[in-house]
């Protein structure tokens, strides 16, 4: 199974692309999409539309692990990370993909067992699982590989709540 | 001059194609896409980008005014306008259209002459700059008809302003 992971932005856009494999798990691609902070917000989202979309048809990922945007945070980077979650969401959607969004708190307790990790602590988890010799850079980068592997740890939880869902009679 | 006003939202996306005539103003269209509330949020985000879509290549308008998302309101749904609006503002600059954004506060202003105006208020001016005999329907059509009756005041402004920006000397 091959996830891509997704970090949104607009200024800076991680995306993780792992394979699960029968001894664990490998990164096959991961990076950092960008676009110029001097053009206006439409044509940025543009920009990255059209470098989702060469990723998406490059790859051609299972699934695609979103971080769920909360507005907790800065208001207006929040809304250029919306903005880019809505456009990445959409293109995955459009082709098919299944597309699952993830709160930092799931990212964090999936990797490292409970939810007040800190960034560190995920990014000394990320290299461990995928036997890397040092922490994966950039952060984004990091950061969406942290997406695909919280998937692949929900993964067999959610195939067993959609068949127990789908079964006739099961649940009742 | 057609001008493609947009009031973004997950459930319900506005839309107002209203053309500048030596006469006044026309509103050739107006409606309001719509995505299932019990789909998966980005299923919902493709289905809204696939109906844009068709909503661009249809009527072909020279710019595209999208309200500006604020996040005073509440944070749930802020998120989902966010999001429909990325996507809305993606799809019309990819295609090289010209997109603004417009806040609340400057819709009322230009429709009404302040930025305090009432929904209400708004909704009568619309009809009035229109010559319709009854206020628009639905309001999300009525709201984005708005929107790109502000852009039609803003444009002069706005021509004379890149005018003097790459004019030779010009504000030297």
């Amino acid at each position: 199974m091959f996830v891509l992971g997704i970090d949104p932005g607009l200024s800076r856009c991680g995306y993780g692309y792992v394979e699960r494999t029968p001894g664990g798990v490998r990164a096959v691609a991961a990076g950092v999409l960008t676009t110029d902070a001097d053009l206006a917000v439409p044509r940025r989202l543009a920009d990255l539309q059209a470098e989702l979309r060469s990723l998406l048809d490059e790859l051609g990922p299972d699934v695609v692990a979103v971080e769920r945007v909360l507005f907790s945070a800065n208001a207006r980077t929040a809304m250029g990370v919306a903005q880019a979650a809505g456009v990445a969401m959409a293109e995955a959607s459009s082709r098919g993909i299944d597309v699952v969004e993830y709160s930092p708190n799931e990212v964090k307790h999936a990797i490292c067992g409970f939810g007040s990790a800190d960034k560190a602590q995920v990014e000394r988890m990320v290299q461990t699982l995928l036997r890397i010799e040092s922490p994966l850079r950039p952060v984004d980068a990091a950061d969406a590989v942290a997406l695909a592997l919280c998937h692949l740890a929900h993964e067999p939880l959610r195939r067993r709540a959609a068949i127990a869902t789908t079964t006739p009679g099961a649940g009742a």
